[in-house]
């Protein structure tokens, strides 16, 4: 059958641009043994697919000229070669952007669309909603009445990150780019004090008067001077969890600022990067627990949905813009 | 009775100089109940004292100007008004810079000078020793055939870091800034590869030649441009202990270097500050295990005595000059 796929054209120097993609039309063979016909429903764009643009060396390997890119995918199951699924199942996986595609039965998950929406899958219950669980929970190691600081605060991970630790009864600030996205904060997902990084004049200033008793965890997700300035804030033995480090991914030269070192040693705190890959034998206690916090009310969810599979370019570098609000989908 | 002090006669901004110390002779009071009169034998200098010279918030609160400095000494009882202590008794404490002072019996312990020279418990077996132990072991947590790189290598803390991680099976690094101090660390404490960072040319290739399979644990005593060379090589899931910064200590701005967040995300690294009051409960266990590994043959030491209670000052300052090798004391 005739399909379209995305496919990288050219790797990005600096900021990623539209010409750095390319959409292509394409004979798709037929399934094979062990296979299935996928049509797809939803895709995820990740700040960290800029990282998969570069050819450099890291947790997961560079994206290829002329390839297709792959992240997750939501589909629904077309044709099947296999018993472990039928037409009209609905299955996540880590996929390439395409219309349709073939995928082998061992590399898809079925998703159980009666306890969330299909795409919650991409967000809540997948790897952002687990990335915000395992960050908090098993590096920040949360206690009640201690002030925990989200940047990227209305972002996937953030969103989940601020209301878990309200959950476990911290005081949640949190730093995002617009006046929209902090009345959201704070009027709809519970978050104590919102600061806007982009009109705030001394962000560290602005950090100290929404955290009186210091900064005790600081989830982040961007990098660069909105993190310079909550370390500023850093408490004696406070955990800071990297996450995501979106101010510096389009950066072509190594980003120079304020040494940390002497500040993390005299004040006794921890600094740890991870990757969720790291927690994979633990994502059935992760899912479980976000989904009882989901069916009891305490989380809530927010997405921005793109329609169209050609938009999926234009989503990704719309990260870099701060263009979403929740997790940014893409509707096929 | 007549005795002598040095005070902090003004705090230094930049580099301390000698002087930003003054030496009085003053009158000493008699002792009162649970007081003893201690003659002193040995003092410690350490780099931590440059970050009280200042005055600012830290774990330690700043020396006062015109009172004398204090730190770790081993002093002699001469006269007791305590059950505790009876004369020649060796003592150490937290004590003021002066040839005799009065003290409480409750600030001092006393020490057993048939298990190793007096002058030890203010090194292996005191404050560097432990924060040696607790750092490499609590913090870096080393495996068998792992590869440890050490800064200020033959500093009082740094040696004591190679040895323990020999023992444990490791690869050992050590980074100093005397071909002296390397030929010691390879031939008298067992380092497997030795690095100049004031002669190499190419810190940065210095340690990938070094570390053929990265760096797996950075026990941190310097800071600064050394430690942006071992970091631009640490490896996946490798720590970061940070112990020093001696390197910054006499700077009067913020430094600036290269942001270390994306390379610790990307490879899931941790970094810990820490002060060795964090491990106060544990002491035991720790000077337990050093005194074993002491009387087994397996953790030898050096120490820098410099002669004359008038030294003081300039032993202190001799540190930021690397004069010292091994723990730098001084000899009343």
């Amino acid at each position: 059958m005739k399909t379209k796929q995305i496919v990288l054209a050219s790797r990005p120097k600096g900021i990623p641009l539209l010409e750095n993609f390319n959409t292509k039309d394409f004979e798709l063979a037929e399934i094979k043994d062990n296979e299935v016909l996928l049509e797809a429903m939803y895709f995820s764009v990740d700040p960290y697919m800029r990282g998969r643009m570069n050819d450099a060396k890291s947790y997961v390997p560079p994206f290829e000229i002329g390839k297709p890119i792959t992240g997750g995918v939501i589909a629904k199951v077309i044709k099947s070669n296999t018993g472990n699924f039928k037409e009209n199942d609905i299955v996540t996986g880590n996929l390439p952007w395409q219309q349709h595609c073939n995928a082998l039965a061992t590399s898809l998950l079925k998703i159980d669309t009666s306890i969330a929406p299909a795409s919650y899958y991409l967000g809540i219950l997948g790897m952002p909603g687990l990335t915000a669980y395992f960050g908090l929970m098993h590096i920040g190691k949360p206690k009640a009445g201690e002030t925990v600081v989200v940047s990227g605060a209305a972002g996937a991970v953030g969103l989940v990150v601020g209301q878990i630790a309200k959950i476990q009864g911290c005081r949640v600030v949190g730093i995002a780019g617009t006046d929209e996205k902090l009345k959201l904060l704070k009027e709809e997902f519970g978050f104590d004090e919102v600061i806007n990084y982009k009109t705030c004049t001394n962000l560290k200033k602005a950090i100290t008067d929404a955290c009186p008793k210091a900064v005790d965890i600081y989830y982040d997700n961007v990098g660069g001077e909105t993190s310079d300035a909550v370390i500023s804030n850093i408490n004696f033995n406070a955990r800071i969890v990297l996450c995501g480090q979106i101010a510096l991914y389009n950066s072509t030269e190594i980003p120079m600022g304020p040494r940390l070192q002497p500040m993390l040693l005299t004040r006794s705190v921890l600094m740890q990067g991870f990757i969720i890959g790291n927690y994979q034998s633990q994502f059935g206690e992760g899912t479980k627990q976000l989904a009882t916090w989901i069916k009891e009310g305490k989380l809530k969810y927010k997405e921005t949905i793109v329609k169209g599979f050609d938009k999926l370019p234009a989503a990704l570098l719309g990260l870099f813009e701060g263009d979403n609000i929740g997790k940014m989908i893409v509707k096929a």
